[in-house]
């Protein structure tokens, strides 16, 4: 999955109250191996430099020997601005000695998504509509789709549109050309039911994280037609997932997942129409809280703070 | 507000009342492929017999062609008390002409019951308890187990306890005395948390339908260590299933499931302290729609009427 | 698994498939005092009509002079399309010998629904969005508000905006332009977090059903700032309710609510954004519900079936 | 509520891991103004006693000048024995300093709780059930009751029962009765459906916190007959709370609630029969929260650790 994971990042809204202090709020990740005096040197680092913590969690997955991960929300001394020396001072003073990998992140910094879709517009609309309203805390300069239906979606929330087919057999050209068109814009892809498979090449070369939302209740009903197959297996429950993209399909880490109960009166049709509001809000949710910092990845877990 | 809508104004409480007619209350259930009149020719046949309706609920997969299916709970006229009677003339004067899969049972009748546990308490807990206090609607002559331990718990609720061991590669004789134990008196069987896998020929000759609680949302981590593997996978929810035994393992119709949320900070322990909670009220709903007569195989799945 | 249940193996999907019945597919409602022979009169007259009863439900508050409720949805044949002969034989045959409330309804036809919306964008948005994608069955032909601020979410959606304003102390005048402006056009009204009391002399000439959203869960929290007084009371669940609107506040009978989880972390602002997600499914449910046909009235309580 | 309540505790087991650390494990629950450098104070405090931190969780109202929460669960150095120094060492190092209140208590340490109940028997049996499978970290020596009838469900389960009448207009006798019964003896009162209102002079006196569980969706259905009067308004979810008790009936800090749909189908009986499941849950979660040390009081909110 690349090298950009357990880094961290910068801080977003939650409740109203935070958006005047953004420019000064910053947001510490951090992960190693567990032992004493790491919740003191951390806290410890930050009070020096005047910054106060608005929000700590921690998780150890074994105090004998297991993974330490934290996640820090403090504001910074509004004199302390240069960056790079805050990070510089981190890593010679606590990463380097307690061997943490660890990202450092800004609130005020918006992280560039690109969205990407097929022809069902439920988890885009609602992406965007959240995004206009100022919950999605991200600039989200395009939407990318192997059909060209969605175009007017995108063009009534003010974002570009770019179509890049996937002809049957050309897979390869068209993730060539998706690559090309990403650069090193973006920071974060998400899949709002794009129905296309990423090739192993693909996913080697992309530099970011990768979001998706499959739509059942991984790992039940891995794979194509989730819907029906729970409708012949006659669940009580379906769900949603949403999880980051590996090589493996459907099997990366998952973020997210929600459920609603279905009976005997559902069919095919009527499972997808449920679905499909579970799609939105568990999709909006992880992307959400990736935007956010809140989310590491450890083999193939997750530990999302709260 | 208008005239547009239904008013009624009396409506009293339901629940609780039904108790002192039980002797005279009486459920259909009824399948058949679907075609004009079949509603019609049921509540007939009741009214014709000066039976009241107490709930009709009917459900059909496909209009054109599909089956229907249909759960009539009604209070016989006190008077008409030779059942065999009302039966035939049910089967000359409706099922037959229908082509109908039906059964008739009274709700004065308890089923006879028999469970079957290893070593976990709290399903065999829950169902005694809700069973002492008249929720569910049944007798429970015995409790068997593969195991000792569990004797006492049954005998805090004034119920017997067989013990059949099932010894390494001794399984054949294990069941052939479970079989001969059970005999012909039972008319339910309910697996709660009972760890042996039963063989096909046990469930070929087993004269009863037998009620598995798997403690997974199934499809989902079938089989052995549900909670180690959704530990593993790194779910966001965890769940338990009722379903019927069939041949194929963890396979069969699913009467109910329910589901309950976890985070990164739960071990396999605590995945298995929360899975008992689901486990404990899914399989007794289960066992209670059962014991109501409320559920319907059809292929491999089931109608639950409410 | 032996000869006790009912074996069914056809069963198709259903679902969707009802878009084409359409045009012959009718809804009956009705109550009356409970007493025999109730639904063969009502399934014997559609059959007598050639009519298939495609879904039916009925309950009955105490089958010893309670009230008895069905809903019925039958697809007609269709060479009998004189509706006002089937609804002169039923009321001449069925309703007056049994004192039936009733009211028959057809699927062909979409109610005309006027939203009525203040500054918050996201019901109206959520219902807007559901009509488009055909989720709703209905004709939404104006949005009508006290503000201007919404009229360019109405016009992304292709529909007309009326903006009424409520000048404080001028309410009086502002009902009658919008009682004026209604006319008999409509037969539904949805408060989509429109913010301003209507006066019992609005809803007494008002000729249409009026559905609000109330952003708590009624009884709790009624009146003004629910989500503050939430907060302070330091709950550990929200709600929404979507009920009808009677002349008491928030205190019409309750169609649907549905609620989430909070904790201490969440401000005043935070619930209302969670809110916001429970207020948007809640109305959309309660509304669609409605348009289908599925709710009764009975003194202040709903009876919504499946 | 006197001043119990601020203070801070031991470490209870969550998953099985902890479990053979318990004699070394402490717990630290904290409040104060907030201000930069709480989180360094206290963490550095605890590495320079060679203590290590299991789990941290953090809160504040407001960073600037509201309310600071935190609890901490460590490991002591297991030479680090004398209890009274460590204590005085905190308060002269960084209460004092930081105005905190604050309490230290060890996961060795089992409260002891009195459980109070008159006569349904559901959230006792649940209680002394999960106590039995070690569930509860407390010592339960006695159910207290105004009737005789739990007295054999107490004995089921080795535990003493005492009987406190409470004739009708000699509850002031009764109390009396039953502050000289507890003495000083207990660290927690359970009211498991306890059909008694405490006096505001019984409150004053008793020397512990007091749990009840509430039949409803605080603050809907405050006072008597929760079930009926949410059948009467015809609500489609039921609730429980549970919430410390003070002087104003049902509207004591809330700890904990969860909640069930019903539908127009359910009675009173039906009601209460679905809610008998959530009290039983509810109310041992809350328990088990307060035996864990995890819930902080401050005005009527609850803070609950994870």
């Amino acid at each position: 999955m690349g090298t950009w994971y357990i880094t961290v990042v910068t801080a977003a809204a939650m409740g109203g109250g935070l958006t005047q202090w953004r420019e000064s709020v910053a947001r510490l990740l951090v992960s190693c191996t567990d032992r004493p005096g790491l919740v003191a040197a951390l806290s410890s680092f930050l009070r020096d430099r005047g910054a106060n913590i608005l929000h700590a969690a921690q998780h150890s997955t074994d105090p004998e020997g297991g993974t330490f991960f934290m996640r820090l929300e403090f504001k910074l001394d509004e004199r302390d601005t240069d960056r790079e020396a805050i990070e510089r001072a981190f890593a010679a003073e606590v990463a380097g000695p307690f061997g943490m990998e660890w990202r450092l992140s800004y609130a005020a910094h918006r992280k560039r998504v690109a969205v990407l879709v097929s022809r069902y517009d439920h988890c885009l609309a609602e992406l965007l509509w959240r995004w206009r309203r100022g919950e999605l805390h991200a600039d989200i300069p395009v939407v990318i789709s192997n059909h060209p239906d969605l175009e007017s979606e995108a063009a009534r929330f003010g974002v570009a549109f770019k179509h890049i087919p996937v002809e049957r057999g050309a897979k390869p050209a068209a993730e060539a050309e998706l690559l090309e068109f990403l650069g090193r814009q973006y920071e974060l892809l998400v899949l709002a039911r794009y129905m296309q498979i990423l090739s192993p090449e693909f996913l080697a070369a992309v530099h970011t994280p990768i979001i998706n939302i499959h739509h059942s209740f991984l790992p039940a009903f891995a794979g194509a037609n989730p819907y029906r197959r729970a409708h012949e297996r006659g669940v009580k429950i379906i769900g949603a997932t949403a999880h980051y993209v590996t090589e493996e399909l459907d099997a990366g880490p998952i973020i997210e997942q929600d459920v609603a109960r279905v009976t005997h009166r559902e069919g095919v049709d009527a499972l997808a129409h449920t679905g499909a509001d579970l799609e939105r809000l568990v999709l909006t949710r992880a992307v959400n809280w990736h935007l956010e910092d809140r989310v590491l990845i450890y083999g193939n877990r997750t530990v999302v703070f709260d």
